[in-house]
C-alpha cells in the first residue's frame, strides 16, 4: 500500500522535461500558431506467462493520475492566481487513487538499439523476465492520441485572442510487442530501477480473469492494456485452446 | 489534399495552453519532485453508419504528429541553441505524413452537461449526425497513458541533478461511447467549427474493409480507432450476422 503525504503544489515556470515549442505555418493558405511539447516514441509489451497462463503488467503510483483526482475535488488549487507560490494540498485522498495498471513500456532514446532490443530491456528491468528477440512479435503501431483532444479545446480558447489557432501535446509513434514468457526466463525481481526513482509494481492477471478486469472501472488503467488483452483474445487464446 | 508551407518554430515560453505545475511530496517516505501538465477529461465515440455499414472517423491535420516527423529527419532544429529565436524549417515533408485518423472526440470543460450529451454534441458538430442521448452506449473509461511513458525517461534525467524525481504529462481520465447512425440522422456536414480553427475531413471506413485499416500502420492513427474497431468486431458484429 503506498503512502502519499506532505503535498504542496508549485510553479514550474523552467522545466527541465516539460518544454513547449511554438510553431507557425500556413495550411491551405491560412496562417497559423501551434503551441506543442516534444515527447520521445515509446515501446510497450504485452506479456504472458504461459507457464501460469497469466498476463505480466506493472503497477506505479502516477502523480498526474492522483492530481487529476485532487483537481476534480479542489479545483480552487488549479487556478492561476495560486500558481505563483507553493500551496500546500489536503491530505485527504488516498494514494490508491493515483495507482494505474500499465503494460511494460519504454522510451526509445537510443539511436544505437532498435525497437525490439529496447522492449526486451525493458522487460527485464522492469518486470524481471529474459526474452530472446526473435521471439518478440510487433502487434501495431499508433499515434499518442492526448493531443486529438486537447487541441479541439485550445483552438476554441485560443480563438478570442488571435482568431486562429490551436495546440496539441505530443504526436509521438507508440509501438506494441507482444512476448510470451515462462516461469524459467525469470532472471530478476524487475521492478524498474529505484535508483531513479521507479516504483513499480509487477502484477500478474490471470488469463481467465483478464476481460473482466480490462471492463472493470475501478481498476485504472491505460488504454494499452484493455486493447493489448482483448487483442490476445482474437489473435492468441484460439491457438491455446487448440494446443 | 492538405497544403502545408512556410514553417517556423519559435520559443514558447508563456504558453496559454501548455501550464506546467510543480508537485512536492512524499511517497513512502521518499521527498519527490513531479513536473506534470494540467488537462481536461475527454470523451471520443465510435460511430456505426448502419445504413451503410461504415464507420464514421475523423481525419484532421495535427502539427505534432507533422513535428514529430521533422524531428526524425531534422533534429537539429529542435535542440536548446535554436529554441530562443524563430527558424524558418525546410518545407521538404508532405503534409500528409501530419494527417491522422481519429474517432470523433471532445473535452469534458462543461460542468452543466453530462459526459453523454457532451459526446452528442461532438457527434452533431464533427460529424453531423442527430443522435438521441438514450441511444449512446458506454463502451469503458480509461486513464491517457502518455504519462506513463515519459516518465521513465524524465526519472532517469532528472537524477543526475536530484538524486530522485520523475516528471509525467496528463494523467486525465477518458471516456469511450458507441453511437449507432443512419443516414436519416445525418443533419449538417460536420467538418467542426472552421472559425475555431478546426478542419475536420469526415471519413467513412467500410465495415468489411475495416479491420484491415485498423492494422495498416500507412495510415496513422490513434489506438482509440484500433481499439474501438476491435471491440465492434466482438461485441457488434455477431449480433449484426444474426439480425
Amino acid at each position: 500500500m503506498e503512502s502519499v503525504e506532505d503535498l504542496s503544489l508549485g510553479p514550474c515556470t523552467a522545466s527541465q522535461y516539460l518544454r513547449p515549442f511554438r510553431l507557425r505555418y500556413r495550411q491551405n493558405g491560412i496562417s497559423k500558431i501551434w503551441d506543442f511539447m516534444r515527447s520521445h516514441d515509446s515501446v510497450s509489451i504485452l506479456i504472458f506467462n504461459t507457464s501460469r497462463q497469466c498476463f505480466v503488467v506493472v503497477k506505479q503510483f502516477r502523480p498526474a493520475v492522483y492530481m487529476c483526482e485532487m483537481e476534480r475535488k479542489c479545483p480552487q488549487n488549479f487556478e492561476r492566481k495560486k500558481q505563483e507560490t507553493w500551496n500546500p494540498l489536503p491530505n485527504s485522498l488516498p494514494a490508491s487513487v493515483g495507482v494505474t495498471y500499465e503494460l511494460c513500456a519504454g522510451i526509445v532514446d537510443k539511436p544505437e538499439l532498435s525497437l525490439e532490443e529496447i522492449a526486451c530491456r525493458e522487460i527485464l528491468e522492469e518486470c524481471g523476465y529474459e526474452v530472446p528477440l526473435a521471439t518478440l512479435k510487433r502487434i501495431t503501431s499508433y499515434r499518442d492520441g492526448f493531443l486529438a483532444i486537447q487541441a479541439a479545446k485550445m483552438a476554441a480558447v485560443w480563438r478570442i485572442f488571435t482568431g486562429r489557432s490551436g495546440v496539441g501535446v505530443t504526436g509521438s509513434k507508440q509501438t506494441l510487442f507482444y512476448a510470451e514468457v515462462t516461469d524459467e526466463m525469470k532472471a530478476s525481481e524487475g521492478g524498474g530501477q529505484p535508483e531513479e526513482g521507479e516504483l513499480i509494481e509487477v502484477v500478474e492477471i490471470p488469463l481467465k480473469d483478464s476481460m473482466d478486469f480490462a471492463y472493470n472501472e475501478s481498476f485504472p488503467k491505460t488504454m494499452g492494456v484493455i486493447f493489448s488483452f482483448m487483442w490476445f483474445q482474437t489473435n492468441v487464446a484460439p491457438n491455446l485452446l487448440e494446443n
